[in-house]
């Protein structure tokens, strides 16, 4: 029997593209969808692309136990989203929270970092960090699951090997991430204007990002060492894509051959996860949960450079999403998720 | 058991997308794909973002007859591809030719608009032109189709209706259509360059575009009348998509419900267009093969609009050949083509 | 002495292009910009790129007189802007007014199309309407300009030598226009968000738009008969241009040299229009006041298809806006518009 | 009276730039365009978007000497440039070269990163580097300019206040660097196409750029010491612009006032470097000379970012060029440079 899904907060970015992967996925049924400020509405008016895919009702989040889910992803902002896993503590369900409300490691950090109280810190020590390719066997067990941001993602995956081989410095590492626009949501706001966006590029966030201190501390526990990352976003005309070029000083000289190896082997069992022979394109991987990486050591500097990329909607949020439910679920990882990229 | 599948020009634009869509189509496997000019090489060294999906080496045309394929798709330019649906004749395999090399009526009609002759003329009378919409049953029993091109599917889909109803005057319609990028084939020319394309639009090919003849005889067939179309086509810069604004005299006022009723009714049993409440945009059918139409009169002006809209790789090329393969081998007509629009 | 000027709405597209032009005329000087929402605020902290250019700090419309201007351009929104010529009325200055609030020719067919009462029909009697290609002389000695919308623009300058030379049926004109996404304006809506408009393509305000009379009652007056015009605005993922494609039904067959004739006779003073050979892009005009138009007929149709394209924020709104000042105060016509088009 | 100018290598990017700059500027004329591909086509035929504007014959580089010009551009490829510098080492007219053939210190560090033979050593004793904020004194009185890279343009306007005042460690400087399509040129090539390009982002060149040598070899005389960059640059989906991201660790903490301070100090007498509060983006500068500039210091992670723009075919090759020229003849330096940026 198929298992029953509500997505919550589903006419934004994340959640419009859950509803594109799991009503497709073989495994699942979305039994509701919520939306607070268009309830009642048809999700394909919101969305007409969904016509003939998605027709039903959006309902009010206060209707999600009528449906007995078996599973709740919650595509909400940050500050939202913690009220909804609190008051959900005691529900039967599993939940899959997109926001960064219960990725840090205490309430401290997060309102640090937020500038924002914690409402709920027990949920920060059952939340499970969503990487399948770090914590994939406590991912089956979890009940609440801390989907990882779109940027940590990318600068993680790209980073993992190295700190865990303890290859790097791990004192300084510069991470100078692009993202499409789709990452600032959904919401009509001027930086998201297309005439702001096209034909143009800029640096945003600079020093102060929220995503620096959750690569840090997931990167901490990696290489058992404190991380310090200088973590610099820009944002890039297009809907799609991250490309996170990483420097980071390796102990001694290598080469490419050797880094690939490191690669390869911390990946192997790694279903998205393909190790590039030269640099990536956002563009090779867009509409899928693949991230594809390229590591480069410069005898010259002494450096290594790590080029990731990702599609954000997907192995930076809904796709991961789905990839952590499938694995929690017991499904086969890559169910719902085997796409190939639509490129051009 | 599955079926065997070769794919002709398996580097170009609507050769990878069929490699796209047919690597994960579940009933056939590809047995072979070629490139004449990239022969030995890795397809996954041509086309990076295919790595890990589609890694195998390009053969050679002439290699073909040693895979025993079961259908042929041909996505080579007009004029070589009759060559080889000329010289395959008598194998046993299906052939969809994607070019326009058998798409018009006769030789006659092909020299005057193609400027070049044709070395095959009795394959025009054995080819059946690919819309599924409008001859599925012949497209059951063909062993040889021409499959449409990218701005007749638009159009055609867009009037034939109308046509087929004696709804509106058949002697002058206008369609004035906007492409994505695509449509101009991977090689490297001016016209595609980023520069001339991006923030940038015009027309081209005035009142000589060769598919102005194939929409006319198609639609011919459909009205039982003797059809005249100005056909403007213009360059987006947009990687896919057709959208055609379509011009039409009813003989006599109708209102907007009856208009989509006629739609509706002639598309009952097509499972891939949408008929929409509002102009639709080409995102709504991105990576899909769908084809989305609105039409809708003006009491001003007594004329009748249609918009039409496709991805022009997948409705207007290789998924549409996909779609007729699935009618040629007795599949589910959607099957391998249940896609969710990748929007944004 | 230098010419004083104000700028009523300094901060929107056109406020800001009528910064960026003037700030380099060298026979006028920009005495005051206004606006009521960032009144207090410098105008380089709401558009960084004129630091050093225009580092003057934003007023209200109330202290306009103040500052003893020669001309005011009113770069508001319709309905906004006829309140401030009404208030203005007897004021000693000059005045552009970049709305639409009087280009028709009565307060019947504004409230009939704009679906707003007009509050100050004797200044529709007042008003020249700012097409120096068509009414040079009136502008020179006008006291109101009620400057073109955009595609009007395009579509009368298309359109003007065939209707004047009785060339072609007045009674279906069908102008399938489209535009870049200035043209709705700076505010942040839906619409306007990158992720809607890139890699897209759409049509919007089918039979409605308000632009659709501005052109009939124009043309009218060019061609002494009552045009009837069907117009269809598409929005282009790029910032500026707008392209026009006109279908018009010749009385007789004409070849191109007449044609092309027809219009470089018309056109014969016209610093800012120039006639093409080929369909222009409309990157051919970017950051420039400059149209340009191709005509051709099409033998085995009978019809004629006319290209025009302009800049949108130029040719067709603060470029023109600027010519129609240089007419009124005796400068030459293209004193301070002299640009190349920034190609690419 | 004028100065002549001749400009070889006309229909090029950068050499349709100079024309776009040079056919506006009130002190010179262009008395000869050249182009050995093209040679006796009308200049506005290649470029259609010069009709009216620069309607003149393309000439053969061989007939200059006959047009007696005064100052030469030399807009064409590496390798090729140095040819026509050493043949017209004895004239009498003064070159600017944009090519990268005499930017080096030697013939050997040239044949290192260029990998071909340097048949003018000499040339490269007598070229002045045209970075006018570092060497305008010697611009003034040279013969032979060699006209900047734009990465380096935008790198060594970035760091040469750092480094000149012994600020930040010269031994690892890294340089991410994002530019417009129009620096890889004109000619049609795959990584030019534009679905390579749209809706993509990557890195390239990585570790072997040859701007890298070029920006050390120049900030090496500013700051006394030998640096080391790590210079990645990325292709960005715009026309233009260059966004480079420079990480430098400064020898001690810094408030962003103080850096402020070392940047407006540095660039006081410089009339197109804009000295930013906040981060800049490419359409900030956009069809202007201007390159802006903004730096931080990170107390968290003690190191220093800096943002600097460039429209890299103006201020990164044509336009400082022309303001080379400007100093060479002795003009204002902003003499036919003053524009306002183009954005939207």
């Amino acid at each position: 029997m198929k298992k029953k899904i509500a997505i919550i907060g589903a006419t934004g970015y994340t959640g419009s593209e859950l509803i594109r992967l799991l009503s497709r996925h073989p495994d699942v049924e979305i039994s509701i969808c919520t939306s607070e400020s268009r309830t009642g509405e048809m999700l394909s008016d919101v969305h007409p692309f969904l016509q003939g895919i998605a027709d039903q009702k959006l309902m009010s989040i206060n209707q999600v136990n009528d449906y007995e889910p078996d599973l709740v992803f919650l595509a909400l902002p940050h500050g939202v989203s913690m009220d909804f896993v609190k008051r959900f503590a005691d529900s039967s369900f599993k939940i899959i929270d997109l926001s960064g409300d219960f990725r840090l490691s205490s309430a401290e950090v997060y309102e640090n970092w937020y500038n924002m109280k914690h409402i709920y810190p027990e949920g920060i020590g059952k939340a499970v960090f969503g990487c399948p390719e770090l914590f994939g066997s406590k991912i089956k067990d979890a009940s609440l699951i801390a989907n990882p941001g779109c940027f940590p993602m990318s600068a993680i995956l790209g980073l993992a090997p190295l700190l865990s081989k303890n290859t790097v410095h791990a004192d300084l590492l510069i991470v100078d991430s692009k993202t499409g626009v789709t990452g600032a949501g959904i919401t009509a706001k001027a930086v998201n204007l297309y005439s702001n966006v096209n034909d143009n590029f800029k640096a945003y966030g600079l020093k102060l990002h929220r995503h620096t201190i959750e690569m840090q501390e997931i990167l901490d526990r990696v290489s058992g060492k404190k991380t310090l990352i200088q973590f610099t976003p820009h944002l890039l005309p297009v809907d799609r894509g991250i490309l996170s070029t990483i420097y980071a000083r390796p102990f001694r000289a290598i080469d490419d051959n050797s880094l690939k190896g490191i690669y390869e082997e911390f990946y192997s069992d790694a279903p998205f996860v393909r190790i590039r022979k030269q640099a990536p394109a956002i563009k090779d991987v867009r509409g899928t949960n693949y991230c594809d990486i390229y590591a480069t050591y410069d005898e010259r500097t002494g450096m290594i450079i790590v080029i990731s990329v990702i599609d954000n909607l997907i192995k930076g949020a809904s796709g991961v999403a789905v990839q952590n439910m499938n694995l929690m679920f017991g499904f086969g990882e890559t169910t719902g998720l085997d796409y190939v990229p639509l490129n051009p």
